[in-house]
């Protein structure tokens, strides 16, 4: 009890650093919870994922697969995860690379078998150079390197289920690939392990552990708000950077060098900087357009920071000060962001916190002259995005939109507008589609090439929704304010 | 004759910006090389590189194809090259992604036909969709997309090759996989178009390709200067960030921050920042120890920039004075590299660079004690690596070593020194090694733990070697009043 109260503490005061050991503990409660769910007779096996071609012989940094960040939180190529939830006392073991001296000159210093296991919490740790013999004695129901004198039933739970034909391997296959994509090496694994084990069931444990991924811990929580923190002041070293005549380039190496001197190792999702029209463009990641006065810049930015990624966007004036066409939109947005919040309460889904949003959206459309019928889905032409999706190790983090909202979910509200002649032109050619087009284009012309959207991070608690990204100045009079007092 | 000598005087004078026409003309240059060594009665089919992976829906910031870079400039993603050298007209045909106005709002522009004509000079632009068609018309004889009544008989040349079974499909396959790697997609389609076109030749490209890219036209000498210059701005900006008590993650802000604010889209590999014992690590990249006075900062980094990698290493000293064991052993590396530029000449080969580096390092490491005989391998405990690469698309580019050196060269020379005990306990057990460990252990632990590195990236012209690195201070002297004057 204890050690829980200080858990929930923790998220409460939300602190610059948590102790090593608050980590550890969460990792043996997560695979607690999904052994539980396996129950004595499975094994789940969860590999690390493989490093990415850059060019050549050179890779990108090392991103580790969520799920066994998730798990195990090692953050090293090589590693697999084997879960035995019926044994007696060695229910988790990590298999990490071996040492390698001349390896290690190179690549740097590999964990050893006890900062693994001091890393990750697990009961055992063995050699990556184990696995597949390892493997093999377990699915032929001999202990893996135990005198059979001196062996105690460890595995028994296993090895009988073998014997009954009602022992399953479990695997975290992840999204599901297409009928002509590649099939992924954990499908792979698994045909294999099918021929080589008749009667082995392979079970897909994907949902179940992203179901546990939905709800954050009391770690998780106070990490993600640490994230933020860290997301939060990247954004406002971008607004103090931004200044007329500068190329999008230059904000975003504010931007980024806010993330890595805070110990950020990487964004969480490539920034977006993108200056008047280029704000139109929803994952614009080029940055290499001069910003003008009287324009506004779009960023969407987060950093990858302890294992969390936040998601957070702004537009701003370049140079200071919204015209009255930015303002309008930018209000509107804000108004739809505020309905969202009000409908993102425990018990709700994510798709009433849409709909809300969506009401004032398109009755603010109606009033600029934007669209001429709220009821019909005009507003599908200047709203183009859903506004909700959960945040946590990924930005688009794992769940279920079925699942009624609850605390410890994490997720963003997002509206936003972005009016684009082309989005007009785009428009099949109907009857009351030309009407529209001749209907709205004024306006259109009016507001033409104004992206804008506001997006920030929310925890929902048990005492209610948390704006995790408050730190960033949100309101026409906050972002004034700052923008104005930037080179004091 | 005009437009050589005005790429000729843009080598030496090294600009900002060469305008665009060049690179065009450079382009089309290469491909003509290409082509002729192809001859008419091949095609050639090349592919972009796919999208990479991050961690679930994002993919990392994308990098294209070096080899297709080479010949088309274009940077965007599903775009293939398909040479014809027996055409009359259309020898270079680039299909370029479809427009698509929704993907657009989400990704970005892409470029039109005419934008993709203009970018990279080829004949003429398709769209991708086109390409299975194109080559089911091609493999048939058949003109794709024209009528037969006003056909020319542009693709007769390899048509006729065709109905005589000489005609060859030529592939970039680059670097061999080995047996138990998976075949690159490459090689899928190359094992495809086999099974449909008998009597199609499969010729791989890649030596022939790698040969030309090995030697730089006057158009890369001078963007590769411009990109080493980008880079040495930020080993500057790096050691003006350099204090006590900073962590390495922090001197990585800036240093990257400078390659972004120049508008480097991304480093070239990902930065080496060791402080410490990390110094001795040759690759390490994870920037989290806190950095200590009296300790030296390695650091090997360079930008990504205008389709061009340089390859820069320091090992500057964090409080601006070199102690009296690291000055040796910086002056050490310093000598070997003055021998192995001196070895730098038209007709040597990198191994004689190499050779004479090392006479230097033996020599030395013999007199700081390091060493007991210097005509044996012992020195290669501590230098522990080769010193010459290629540069230039890849950070280690492609090349032949077996080729003399020439003019249009580019390559780095970097002799480096790692004092590390583990490196002596990890030598075999063997009376000689005993014998040399005991010998030279005072003067391993007198040196423990530094590590240095200089690593300049070179061009060879045709008036000699020129340092296209040189605005990095190098000398002790130059290091310590740089650093010296950092806060002014």
């Amino acid at each position: 009890m204890g050690r829980v109260w200080r858990a929930l503490l923790l998220a409460a005061s939300v602190p610059a650093v948590a102790g090593a050991g608050e980590l550890q503990d969460d990792l043996r409660a997560r695979r607690g919870r999904v052994m539980e769910a396996l129950g004595p007779e499975s094994v789940l096996i969860h590999r690390s994922a493989p490093a990415r071609v850059y060019s050549r012989d050179v890779d990108y940094e090392y991103r580790q697969d969520s799920d066994l960040l998730y798990l195990t939180g090692v953050d090293q190529e090589g590693t697999t995860l084997v879960l035995l939830p019926g044994n007696k006392t060695k229910k988790s073991i990590l298999f990490v690379s071996d040492a390698n001296p001349r390896r290690e000159h190179w690549q740097g210093h590999l964990l050893t078998k006890q900062e693994a296991q001091e890393a990750s919490g697990v009961d055992e740790v063995r050699l990556a150079s184990e696995l597949d013999d390892f493997l093999v004695s377990l699915m032929n129901g001999y202990p893996f390197g135990e005198r059979l004198t001196e062996y105690t039933g460890e595995y028994d739970a296993f090895f009988e289920a073998l014997k009954a034909d009602t022992a399953r391997l479990a695997l975290i296959l992840g999204w599901r690939p297409g009928p002509k994509d590649e099939l992924p090496q954990a499908y792979e694994f698994a045909e294999r392990m099918r021929q080589r084990v008749p009667g082995l069931q392979v079970r897909d444990a994907t949902r179940m552990v992203w179901g546990l991924r939905q709800v954050k811990t009391a770690y998780e929580r106070a990490a993600l708000q640490r994230s933020t923190d860290v997301s939060a002041d990247a954004h406002r070293a971008a607004m103090r950077a931004t200044k007329p005549d500068r190329f999008e380039y230059e904000v975003e190496a504010a931007l980024e060098k806010a993330y890595l001197e805070r110990g950020a190792p990487s964004w969480g999702y490539p920034s977006i900087v993108g200056s008047g029209p280029n704000a139109t463009i929803l994952h614009y990641d080029r940055s290499r357009r001069q910003m003008k006065a009287g324009e506004l810049l779009l960023i969407d930015a987060a950093a990858f920071y302890q294992g969390m990624t936040a998601d957070i966007t702004r537009s701003w004036p370049v140079s200071g000060k919204y015209s009255k066409e930015q303002a309008e939109l930018w209000r509107l947005v804000l108004a739809a962001q505020d309905a969202g919040m009000k409908a993102a309460v425990a018990g709700n889904h994510t798709t009433d916190v849409e709909k809300a949003a969506e009401d004032v959206v398109k009755a603010g459309l109606l009033k600029l002259g934007l669209v001429t019928d709220a009821s019909s889905k005009q507003h599908r032409t200047w709203y183009t995005h859903g506004i909700c999706h959960w945040i946590g190790l990924d930005v688009h983090d794992v769940g279920d939109y079925r699942r009624p909202l609850e605390p410890g979910m994490a997720f963003v509200i997002e509206p936003g507008i972005y009016i684009r002649e082309q989005a007009l032109e785009a428009l099949e050619d109907t009857p009351e589609n030309r009407a529209f087009k001749e209907k709205v284009r004024p306006a259109a012309l009016k507001y033409r090439d104004i992206g804008v959207r506001v997006e920030d991070s929310f925890l929902l608690t048990e005492t209610g929704l948390v704006r995790l990204s408050a730190r960033v100045p949100r309101t026409l009079e906050e972002i004034e304010a700052f923008m104005a007092g930037r080179d004091q």
